[in-house]
C-alpha cells in the first residue's frame, strides 16, 4: 500500500533529501562523522549554514538588507520575540487575526504588555466567522507610527491565505509563513519581518527561520540574549549551538526546490494540485470547503467536511485504512483536512479524488 | 584513518545509533514514513516521546514528583527560563560562577532582572583564577528563603565538575548539567530543577531536558508560554511542535545507554577513560592540566598544555591530520581540550595518548 502523509507539519518530506541524508548518515561527505557531530563551529557546519543561507536568498529573492536568521522555538516564540525586540521606539503592534494562529500571536502579545512597554491592537478579526475568510482593513485606520502589522499568510487549521498584502499605511508588515513559504511566491521587500517553523515545507520541525529587514533590527538588548534578534544576527545564528542537523536537512530541501526551478515552479505545481481538489469539491453536492471567499483559499491546506459528523468520522477512518495519513481535520474544527505542500506528490492528490468519489458513491443520500 | 571527534558538543554519537537512524530514515517501524514527517499528535510519536522520557526516568531515577521537559533553546534559554518561572514568589536567587557557562546563567539573570521582579546575587566565583577550581561557600550565608542556588555541575570549558553538591542551608538547587548528564551519576532528588542541553551526552543540538521538582512549577503564567515551564508540562512538552526527529535519538542514546549498563556503568568507563590522561599529564614535564584542585576535574572534559603557545599550536595542527578532530581548546582558553562523553571510545583515549607521548619526545626541550 502507498502511504500518502497529509500531516500539515511535521509533513512529508522529499524522497531524494531523505535519501541524501540516509546516505550521509554516518559520514558526511568524508567527514568520518556524522551531521550530528559535527562541531557547530567546525568547517564543514559553517559550509552548511552558510549555502542554507545563500541558497534560500536565491529561492526567495531576499534582498542584501535583510537577515537570515536560524532559531528555535518554532513560530509560538516569535509571537513574544516579535514585540520584544520591535516595540523599542515605536509602541503600537496591530494584530490581522484570521485564524487560530494569528489568534495565539495577538493573545501571547497583549500577555507580554503585561510586563514590558507596548500596545498591541486587533486591527480586524473574523473569529464571529470561525475564521471563514480574510478580514479587509482599512488603511486610514492604521497609525503611520506604528511599529508593525502582523498577519499570517496562510491559515493551517481553516484553510485561508493571503495572496495580496494589505495597504498598512507604510507600517511595516510582520508575517507568519509558517504554512506556505517557499509554497507560494511572496516578495520579501513587501514585508518587514517574515518567520516560519521549518517543518512543513522547509524541514524538521526544530528550526525556525527569521527574515528581518536590517533597520528593524533592536537598539537595545532585550531581556533574554537568546530572544534578541541582533545578538542572534552578529552571531550569524550562532550565538549558542543552533539545531545543526535541522538546518542541514533545511539545506538539503532548498537544494532541492532550486533543482525542481524555484518557488515559482512549486507554486505553480501547488495550484495544480490544490485545484484539482477544490474544483472536485466545487461540483459535489456531497464535500463542501468551509472557506466562504474563493480568493481566500489555501494551496497548501485544504480541509473539507462530508454532510455529517457521522460521515466525517467514517471518511476519516476509511481513509487511513487506504494509506492516506493524518488527514484528520485539526481537532479545533474537525472535518477533513488535506495538507499538500510542496513535497507532497501530485499521485496522492490524484489517489484521494478517487477515493473521495468512490466514497461519496456509497454514502450520498 | 580513523578519525576521533573530541568536539566539546555537538559531540560524538554512539554508532549503534547512527546505523539504527540510517536503517530507519525513510520508513520508521513500517509506517512509511520517516520519523521528520511523523505528526507530533501521531500515535507513533507518542510513542517515541513516552519511551524516551520513561527510559531517562528509569536511567537517572528520577523520582515521580519531577518533570521531564523536552524543550528547546539549549542551556542558553534556560538561563532565563529559570528566573523567569521560578523567582514568582521568593525573589532571591543565588549563582556560584566556576566556568565562562555559569558566568552567562548570572549575566542573564542580571539583564533579565533589569524587567522582571527578582533579586540575582553572586554567591561564589572563581573567576580571579580563571576558573581553575570550584569556588565554595558557606551555607550559613544564603538566605533559607531564597529561590535557589544555581550551578553548573561540569565546567565544559574550564575542566572541571562538582561531584559533591554544596549545603544551600535548605535552598533548592538549579544545575545546569549540560555536559555531564548521564555521564556522572547524580541523586535527582538533591535537585529542584536539573537542565541540559542534548549535544553532549544525549543526541542532536536541538533538543534541551528540563527535569523539574513539582511543586517548584511557575503558579501564574511568565510572560510568553513558550519560556512557561508549567505550560510545558501541562501539555507534555506538545504545546507546540517540539523538535520530534531530535526526541527520537535521544530515545535511541538512551535506549543504548540502558543496553550498556545505565549511568553507574557509563561513569566507571568514563573514569577509567579520564584517568589515562590525568594520570599521563600528571607524570609529564610536557603536559600540563591548568586545573588547580584535582577533586575538581571533569571526567568529560579535559583540556591541557604543552610549555608554549607555539608548541599548542604544532600540537593541535599535527593531531588534526592524525584524525583527532576538534581537540583545539576553546576559542576562550587556547591550548588542548579532549572532550571523552560517553559516546566516546576508550581506543581513542589510547591512541591520543600514543601521539601525545610520541608528540612530547619530539618536542620536549
Amino acid at each position: 500500500m502507498t502511504v500518502y502523509n497529509f500531516s500539515a507539519g511535521p509533513a512529508v518530506l522529499p524522497k531524494p533529501v531523505l535519501e541524501q541524508a540516509q546516505k550521509e548518515m554516518l559520514d558526511y561527505r568524508g567527514s568520518g562523522m556524522s551531521v550530528m557531530e559535527l562541531s557547530h563551529r567546525s568547517s564543514e557546519f559553517e559550509e552548511i549554514i552558510n549555502a542554507a543561507e545563500l541558497r534560500l536568498r536565491d529561492l526567495m529573492a531576499i534582498p542584501d538588507n535583510y537577515r537570515v536568521l536560524f532559531l528555535q522555538g518554532g513560530a509560538s516564540l516569535q509571537f513574544s520575540m516579535v514585540p520584544l525586540n520591535l516595540t523599542q521606539k515605536k509602541k503600537k503592534a496591530y494584530y490581522i487575526v484570521a485564524g487560530s494562529w494569528g489568534k495565539k500571536a495577538y493573545t501571547e502579545a497583549v500577555k507580554l504588555a503585561k510586563t514590558i512597554d507596548f500596545q498591541p491592537e486587533l486591527l480586524a478579526s473574523s473569529e464571529a466567522t470561525v475564521f471563514n475568510h480574510i478580514p479587509t482593513i482599512e488603511a486610514a485606520s492604521i497609525d503611520p507610527e506604528a511599529a508593525y502589522v502582523h498577519l499570517t499568510t496562510n491559515n493551517t487549521i481553516e484553510g485561508t491565505a493571503i495572496y495580496d498584502l494589505p495597504d498598512t499605511n507604510g507600517v511595516p508588515i510582520v508575517a507568519d509563513m509558517s504554512s506556505n513559504i517557499l509554497a507560494v511566491r511572496y516578495q520579501v521587500s513587501d514585508f518587514g519581518l517574515i518567520y516560519a517553523g521549518a517543518q512543513k515545507n522547509i524541514g524538521p520541525a526544530g528550526v525556525t527561520i527569521v527574515i528581518v529587514r536590517d533597520d528593524l533590527l533592536n537598539d537595545s538588548p532585550v531581556l533574554s540574549a537568546m530572544l534578541d534578534y541582533r545578538i542572534q544576527a552578529e552571531n550569524g545564528s550562532l550565538y549558542n549551538t543552533p539545531p545543526t542537523y535541522g538546518i542541514y536537512i533545511a539545506r538539503l530541501v532548498f537544494d532541492y526546490v532550486a533543482s525542481l526551478g524555484g518557488v515559482d515552479k512549486m507554486e505553480e505545481k501547488n495550484v495544480e494540485k490544490a485545484n484539482l481538489l477544490y474544483e472536485f469539491i466545487d461540483q459535489s453536492d456531497f464535500y463542501r470547503n468551509p472557506v466562504s471567499v474563493k480568493g481566500d483559499r489555501s494551496i497548501c491546506n485544504i480541509p473539507f467536511v462530508t454532510p455529517s459528523d457521522e460521515l466525517d468520522q467514517l471518511f476519516n477512518k476509511e481513509a487511513l485504512a487506504h494509506g492516506f495519513k493524518n488527514i484528520k481535520g485539526h481537532r479545533s474544527v474537525g472535518g477533513m483536512r488535506a495538507s499538500i505542500y510542496n513535497a507532497f506528490p501530485l499521485e496522492g492528490v490524484q489517489d484521494l479524488l478517487a477515493f473521495m468519489k468512490e466514497f461519496e458513491e456509497r454514502n450520498k443520500g
